[in-house]
C-alpha cells in the first residue's frame, strides 16, 4: 500500500526504543507476525509468544523490555510494543494531504470559508456560513448544516451528518452515517397524554482528536453544549444524549448509550452496550463493564458492572452465584423443613 | 435568535396562568433560569429551587401555583411550569412556514403531486409517484421511494430513508439517518439450514405529530402495516420490527428495540435500551425501566423492571439484594452445617 | 402486486407437496388466511388453526402433513408449510431484471468494470476500480469506495455505504443506512492516557447470499479480512467489529453487538441485542437468547442465555428465582435466628 522505507535507527528514536541487531536496516511496512514478510517490521506484545516472532518472516521486530539480545535478529526493545507499532504503523502509511478541492456535484451554500486546500467529494451538501480548515476531508453524501465550523486535517466519511451549529474540531474522525446534532429528546406532557416538544436550541461541540463511529447519534443540546471533549474516541452504534459532556480520552464502545445531560469524566471506559441514566457523573478513571446499566454518581477510578452497576468485584461474584439460586431455594426449603422437625424434637423432649 | 416580542398577559393566556406583577410587560425570548438574561421569561419547576429563580437575571417567570406572589418580581403563575414553558418557547421559535421550493438539485421521479408550498434540499431522491403536503420540509440527502406520501407540516432531516410505499402524517418530524420502511426480518429454514427469505409486502405508516430519532430503523410489515400512532415520540437507534404497532403518544427511549408483531397501547413509556419480544401485547401506559427485558404480555399500567422484566418493586428489591449473594451463599452453607452438629448432638442425646 | 398466475400441480412440484383438490385450478397471489382472497394461495402451518383455514377466502391452501383431505377444499401438502410458503410467493414475486442503467446524476469514478445490465440510481457516488456484476441494483443516495467488488443480483439500498476495498457477493442485499467496512476500533494507549489510533488496514469479506439490516455497521479488519459468510442474515442496528467471522447461515437478530475477533460457526443464533465479547468462538449451531452476554467460548450446539451467558436451562430456572430473593434473604436471616435460639436451648439443657 505504500512504498516508503525507514531504517531501524530513525523508527527506534520515533519511539524511544533501543536497537539490537542491524540498526542501518531498512525497513518498508509494518505488520503482525504471522503477516509480515521480508523487509517488514513486526512486534511481538508478550514474551511467552517468543515462538511465533521465531516463525515471522518479518526483518525486524519491536519487542518488550524483557527479551533479550538475540542472534542474527534486529530488534527494537521498547515499554509498550503495541503503542510503538501504532505509533510506526501511522508513521509507514502518513502520506501528504492531497487537496483534490471542491467536487463541482458537491453543493456549497452562500457566505462559507472554505480553506482552498481541502477535499471535498461529489454529492456533499454544505450549508450556508459554514467554516472548513486547512486538510479537510469529507467524502460523498455528507450532509452538513448551517454555521458548522470544521477544522484543520478532520475527515468526515461517506453519508454521516453534521447538523446546523456544530462545532468539529482538529484530526477529528468522524465515521460513516454517523449524526451530530441531531434534536435531543425532551417533551412536557399535557392533561391529555400528549408531548409537547421542548425546543432544542443548544449545539454540540466536538473537540481536537475525537473519533465518532458509523451511525453513532449525538444530540444537541436543548440549551447550551453537547460536549465530546479532546481525544474521546467513540465506537459505531452510540447514543449520547442532550447536553452530555464526555471527558478527554474516554473511550465508549460500541453500542453505548448516555441519557441526557450525564457528565463523564477523563478516561472513562465504558464497554460495549453499557449504559447510563440521565443527570449522573461518571468521575475520571470510572471503568464500566460491558452492558452493565450505571445509575448513580461514581467516584474517581470506580471499577463497576451489572444492572445496576455495583463494584465489579461483588458484580463478578454475585454473577458467579447467579447460576447456584435454585440450589439455594432448595436448601433454604430443606433447612426450614429440618429446622421445624429439630424445634418439634426439642419441644417435645 | 429571534426578535419576536409577546407580553407577558398574551402569554399567561397561551398557557392558562394568571400573573402577578407587570402584566404589560414585553419578553423577547425563553431561556432557563441560569442563561436567562433581562427581558427574557424563564421557568421555575418546583418551589425548592427559588434560589435559582431569585438569582436570575430573567425579567419574568413561569412559577407553580405553591409559590405566592413575589414583591418586584413578575411571575405567571401555572398548574405545570414545564409543560408551559414548553408551549411558550415554541411560540417564540415559531416562523412562518418560508417555502424554498424544489432545489434544482434534487431529483424527482414521474407522476408526484407536490404541493408548492415546500422546501425540498439539494440531492434530495424522489421516487414516482409521490404525493407531499404543504409546507413540508425535506433535507439534504434524504430518499424517498415510490409511492410515498407526506403530510403537511412534515419535516425529514438530513440522509433520511423513506422507502416506498410508505405513508406518514401531518407534523411529523423524521430526524437525520433514520430508515423508515426497511424490510423486516422474517426467514424460512430449510432442510440443510439455508433460509429462504419470506416476502415483506407490507409497508409503513407513520401518524401524525409522531417524532422518530435519528438512525432510527422501522420495518415494514411482511403483510398489512407497521403502525406508528398518533402523538408517538420515538428517540435515536430504536428498532421496530415489522407488523409492530405503537400506540398514540407512546415513548420509545434511544436503543429500544421490538421484536416483530408486537403491540403497545396507548402512552406506553419503554426506557433506554429496554427491549420487547415479538407477538406481545404491552396494555395502555405499561412503563418499562430502562435496559429492561418485556417476555410477556403486561395489564394496563404495569410498571416493569428487569430481564425478564417483573413488577418494577420486585425487581427493585431482588436487584439490591444480588450483591448480597455471596453472603447468602455463605450463610446457608453455614446454616446447613451448624443445623447438622445439633442434629448430631440432639441424635446423641 | 403482479398477474402472474401459476396451477397448482406446478406449485406442488416446486415444494415437493402433494395435491388434493384441483390440481388444474390457476391462483394469482399468496397471503397469510385473514388476508388471502379468492384467486389466491394461503398456507396453514398448525392443525391447530384449522377454523382459521376454514374462514379463509383463499382458494387454496399449503397444509401440513398431518392434515388429512378436506372434501371441498384444495390443498397442497406438505412437510414444512411455512417454507413452501415462502419458496411460492418469492416465486409469484419474482420479475425479470430490469435493467435501467447508470442514471445520469451518478456519479461513477475512473477504471470501473461495470455490466451494461445494471440499475445505479440517482446520486449514488461509486469510487475508482469499482466492478459491479450483472443485474445489480444501487439505490439513491448510496456511497462506494474505491476498489469495491459487487457479485451479480446483489441489490444495496438507499444510503447504505461500502467503504473502500469491499468484496461484496452475489445475491446479497444490503439494506439502508447499513455501513460496511468503518473503521475497526483499535487504539494504543500511551503515558498520557492519549489513545493512539491502530491502522485498519482489512477489508470486509460478505459472502453469497448474505443479507444486511438497516444502519447496521460492520467495520474492517485491523489486517486481513472482517468475513461474512454465505446465507448469513443479519438484522437492523448490529454491530460487527474488526476481523469478526460469521459462519454460514448464521443468524443475528436485531442490535446485536460482536466485540473484535470473535468467531461464529455455521448457523449460530444471535437473539436481538445479545452480544459478545472479542476474540471468543461460538461453535456451530450455539444458540444465544435475547439479550444475553457471552462472555466464552461455547461448544457446538449450546444454548445460552443470561449476562454472563450460561446454560439457558440454568439461566431460565435462576431468573424465575430472582423475584424471590427478598424472600430468600428473610428466610436466612429467619433460619439465623431461630437455630441460634435452638442452639441456645440445647446449651441450656
Amino acid at each position: 500500500m505504500n512504498s516508503k522505507e525507514m531504517n531501524i535507527a530513525e523508527l527506534a528514536g520515533m519511539v524511544g526504543g533501543t536497537v539490537s541487531g542491524d540498526a542501518g536496516m531498512t525497513v518498508r511496512g509494518f505488520a503482525p507476525l504471522e503477516a509480515a514478510g521480508p523487509g517488514e517490521l513486526s512486534f511481538l506484545v508478550r514474551k511467552s509468544r517468543i515462538e511465533e516472532l521465531r516463525a515471522s518472516k518479518a526483518s525486524a521486530f519491536l519487542v518488550p523490555l524483557d527479551i533479550e539480545e538475540m542472534p542474527n535478529l534486529t530488534l527494537i526493545r521498547v515499554k509498550d510494543p503495541n503503542l510503538a507499532g501504532a505509533i510506526i504503523h501511522n508513521a509507514f502509511l502518513a502520506t501528504p494531504f492531497e487537496a483534490k478541492g471542491i467536487h463541482p456535484r458537491a453543493h456549497v451554500g452562500s457566505d462559507c470559508r472554505i480553506n482552498h486546500e481541502v477535499s471535498i467529494g461529489p454529492l456533499v451538501v454544505i450549508g450556508d456560513r459554514v467554516t472548513i480548515g486547512a486538510r479537510v476531508s469529507i467524502e460523498a453524501g455528507v450532509a452538513i448544516g448551517d454555521d458548522v465550523e470544521i477544522g484543520e486535517d478532520t475527515v468526515i466519511k461517506a453519508n454521516a451528518v453534521i447538523a446546523y451549529g456544530s462545532l468539529i474540531g482538529k484530526r477529528v474522525i468522524i465515521h460513516q452515517g454517523a449524526v451530530i446534532g441531531s434534536d435531543g429528546f425532551g417533551f412536557a406532557t399535557d392533561e391529555r397524554g400528549c408531548h409537547v416538544k421542548r425546543p432544542q436550541v443548544g449545539i454540540v461541540r466536538i473537540d481536537d482528536e475525537v473519533d465518532i463511529g458509523a451511525n453513532t447519534t449525538i444530540d444537541r443540546a436543548a440549551y447550551g453544549v453537547t460536549w465530546v471533549k479532546s481525544g474521546a474516541k467513540i465506537d459505531n452504534l452510540v447514543q449520547i444524549g442532550h447536553n452530555c459532556v464526555i471527558g478527554e480520552n474516554s473511550i465508549l464502545v460500541a453500542q453505548v448509550g448516555l441519557a441526557g445531560s450525564t457528565i463523564l469524566g477523563r478516561n472513562v471506559v465504558m464497554g460495549g452496550k453499557a449504559g447510563a441514566k440521565g443527570h449522573i457523573h461518571l468521575d475520571d478513571r470510572v471503568m464500566v463493564a460491558a452492558g452493565s446499566g450505571v445509575h448513580d454518581d461514581q467516584p474517581k477510578g470506580a471499577m463497576i458492572g451489572g444492572y445496576p452497576a455495583i463494584p465489579i468485584r461483588n458484580w463478578t461474584k454475585s454473577a458467579s452465584i447467579f447460576v447456584k439460586l435454585p440450589e439455594m431455594l432448595s436448601d433454604i426449603k430443606r433447612l426450614k423443613k429440618d429446622l421445624a422437625l429439630l424445634q418439634g424434637k426439642i419441644d417435645e423432649e
